[in-house]
């Protein structure tokens, strides 16, 4: 069987001749169009599910046969997904989809010109359940917890795939695949699969590698045939949205080794090269994410992104999300603020404030020390944003936990962090870092600025890579099966890299030697 | 990929070797299984649908991962049907189907044993609709006319099997496997597929060749995900029935050629051997049937299927099924009742009665000749049962067809009729027919006695065949790929084929040399 090249798409369309009725030739309607695409393809087998059968009689004799025919490759075989008018319009379209627990991203793609049509993005609905997982999957065991799960999240995801439809003038219909990437349990309640072994020992998924399902068999509102392309995860904390990530930053492409980090409420590392992928996951501390610190949030408008304190004056530059009066700081803004704080003499070492650097900044509430990073006029709620001793020291232990992670995985494969040529940062996290900072305050290896490649949403990414090309999407299961996974012991060796690590940068100061000259 | 023996079932159990889940295992649960079934088959791929995700984590914990699985293979993979807890009875089953205009019958196997378990028939609800095909065709085309002829059949199937089930005390889960042989049109209306084209120039169905389906998407209440395998047709009029008569009959396994006939409203009629198939229909008449005459039905208690007259006396000796006071006649009594009455010199050549041979067995009625067979003291309605004039026309146009079809087909593939070593009768006409008789009336070539042989309900047993066999099952596509079909041109050498078979045996009596010798 010949089998077209993996380079192409493994969704696509064609023109069948199809031969008109006789009584010469009294083959079947179903029969006689498959014929047509195999000779069309050169391939001996399409496969037709049952609903199509019904269908295809009328739509052929509709047209005098004159049709396009939408057809997915899997398993060296390809499957027809419907019959189209052959007209001016013969555009099909496909959805990448990033599952995100917070938020969900569609990409509408042209599947002829493989261009970007359209994107949107919505709260996942599920937060009015839980915002996080764990909540979830509480829910999850109630009566009907499970399906109401499922439910609210392609209800939505219709709703917002019919708004994207009608905004480009395309019918639902000509929406024939799809590809979602998600971490495991998103992945579970996206198909309605039990999520209840997840986050119990030895911590179980339904299923690792799922096959393609029908869009229909999901209640998707795209065409019923369409096939929906589900990432495989490596167990209940390594998802799918990993394994996009992996295929998006190229690593597996390379022969040098990188480094690829995904920050949320766990710190998963990724290092490897085409050859080998080696996996941990550990918690890194949603401290990262802003989640924890008092005046912590999710990047926005009016969240604070950068910090620059001048090392003389101790006056803070602050910048804004769209430049609007200051609401809280996310992650990479807190990571700049405490560099800054560091690198001006105001918190020592150990991430203690210095009194009498930080001055009138420096308040007492209820005996914990505050510094005022915005004055009450600069804030968009009339009070002042402040950054307690608490804040500091959660971001700390993340920090660290995030530093030691990186050297437990470096060290066990033997390869020294500074031969690392790479070293990926995915999501909107990695969106905003700035890498100095993180370097500064022993976040992340002391590595030339230019290894550090900000990679964006690379859920979406890789789903959208996957969506398009019958390469990609075999190459998700190979990288899934490629991975070793490393259990994070946290035995004494673990504490004594953590321990070191609750420096800035470092109890080791020569590990970092750019930010030994920017603090001299 | 290391493919099971042909020779193997297609549908079977096994008792994988489940690891238990660890944290040193936290494979998925889903994964797991079928990484236990590949391992235990040797095989490398192992595909799941949809439904069964969800449910088996639940019936894996549900039973400490004891299970058997049950799978099917197709296309040279396999594919999981169920999972049943490992248990004392293990046994799993499936379903031989005829569907027959008239008569649908089913037949349970257990597929462990490959032993019949028990057998039912029942008429074919759709008769309520209409007795033949094409009433049942023309009432598809109203609203919802489809819809209610599919629904009468899957209906009935459904509660005939759940007795079944019941009086065999096994659960209808346990039935993981439907094979069903039907006409073209019964196969349309078992699938709900729009039969309109079928009868209409250049009659063509929606499929000629099913792939399996799921008895889900079909409604009908076995295991959900049970595959149905629905016998392919080589057209309109030469369907699935007669596929799975050439498949039960052995003529494709042989070197020697075989005719087969089937003989229904319309006259089929395969030969062929090992190499190659030739195949033709043709109205041959419902009166072989017993269907036109007056006097005639389908068999049954009470139905005339042996008739002896004393050439001397011209005392009849009639014999009737179950030994019932006489109601009527059918095909193979009519056909041994005319040979006998020709035998007895009561008919002449032309099939005319002879009056003074015939005495005061013969009546006028409104101009008629009847010839009383049964006197009403011998008939179950106290009536004489009578074979007129017409009803002998009608049979003569019959056999004279039905030989002219096996003559023009054998002049086609240039075989003379005296060098088939087979001609097998499928069918209730096979199971009841005297050859003799049949030869004497000039039906069927007079060929040895010994070549001809009665097989009973063909589809029924090609349906069982295909069931348990995968090399079976793959059968059925070759025969119909390897299919020649010879329409039947009606022009001056088939009516001179046509008038010359109008006579008893036929007009060049060397043909018969055996009834030459009977009747002298």
């Amino acid at each position: 069987m010949k089998i077209p090249s993996k380079d192409k798409p493994w969704i696509r369309t064609i023109t069948p001749e199809i031969t008109l009725p006789s009584l010469k030739d009294n083959t079947a309607d179903v029969d006689r169009l498959i014929k047509a695409v195999k000779k069309g393809l050169q391939i001996e087998e399409v496969s037709i599910d049952f609903p199509l059968i019904k269908s295809i009689p009328g739509v052929l004799r509709k047209y005098d046969y004159h049709v396009h025919a939408a057809l997915f490759e899997n398993k060296n075989s390809l499957h027809l997904i419907d019959v189209f008018p052959s007209g001016n319009n013969n555009s099909t379209y496909g959805l990448a989809v990033d599952l995100g627990t917070s938020t969900v991203v569609l990409r509408l793609m042209d599947l002829s010109t493989q261009e970007t049509t359209d994107e949107t993005s919505f709260h996942n609905p599920q937060i009015e359940i839980g915002e996080d997982i764990l909540t979830r999957i509480h829910f999850a065991i109630r009566e009907g917890g499970l399906l109401r799960l499922q439910d609210l999240l392609i209800q939505r995801l219709n709703k917002e795939i019919d708004k994207l439809a009608k905004r480009n003038g395309i019918g639902v219909n000509s929406i024939i695949g799809l590809s979602a990437a998600g971490n495991t349990t998103m992945t579970h309640l996206f198909l309605g699969l039990d999520p209840y072994w997840i986050c119990r020992e030895p911590y179980i998924p339904v299923i690792n590698k799922p096959e393609l399902f029908k869009s229909a068999e999901l209640g998707l509102a795209i065409n019923p045939q369409a096939p929906v392309l589900v990432f495989p995860n490596v167990g209940s904390y390594f998802g799918g949205d990993l394994i996009a990530g992996i295929l998006a930053s190229g690593m597996t492409k390379q022969n040098e080794v990188s480094f690829l980090v995904d920050v949320g409420t766990n710190a998963e590392v990724v290092i490897g090269n085409r050859d080998w992928l080696m996996a941990c996951a550990g918690a890194a501390g949603p401290a990262l994410e802003g989640g924890v610190v008092g005046m912590g949030m999710m990047a926005g408008p009016g969240v604070i992104d950068k910090v620059v304190i001048d090392p003389e004056t101790h006056d803070f530059e602050i910048r804004t999300i769209g430049d609007h009066p200051a609401v809280g700081i996310c992650g990479s803004g807190l990571i700049d603020l405490v560099g800054q704080l560091f690198l001006a003499g105001m918190i020592d070492q150990r991430g203690k404030y210095f009194k009498k650097r930080c001055r009138d900044r420096l308040i007492n509430i209820d005996g914990v020390n505050h510094l005022i990073v915005v004055l009450a006029e600069g804030s968009a709620a009339g009070q002042p944003l402040t950054l307690s001793q608490p804040d500091i020291d959660a971001l700390m232990r993340s920090k660290a936990a995030m530093y030691t992670i990186l050297t437990t995985i470096s060290n066990t494969v033997n390869i020294p962090m500074k031969d690392i040529t790479r070293f990926y940062v995915a999501g909107t996290f990695g969106l905003y870092i700035d890498p100095e900072s993180a370097i500064t305050i022993g976040m992340i290896p002391d590595l030339p600025l230019e290894t550090y490649v900000s990679l964006g949403n690379t859920s979406l990414e890789g789903a959208n890579m996957a969506l398009l090309s019958a390469r990609a999407k075999d190459d998700i299961f190979r990288i899934r099966d490629q991975i070793t996974y490393l259990e994070l012991n946290v035995n004494q060796e673990f504490m004594n890299l953590f321990s070191a690590a609750k420096f800035i940068p470092h109890t080791d100061g020569s590990l970092f030697p750019s930010v030994k000259v920017r603090s001299s």
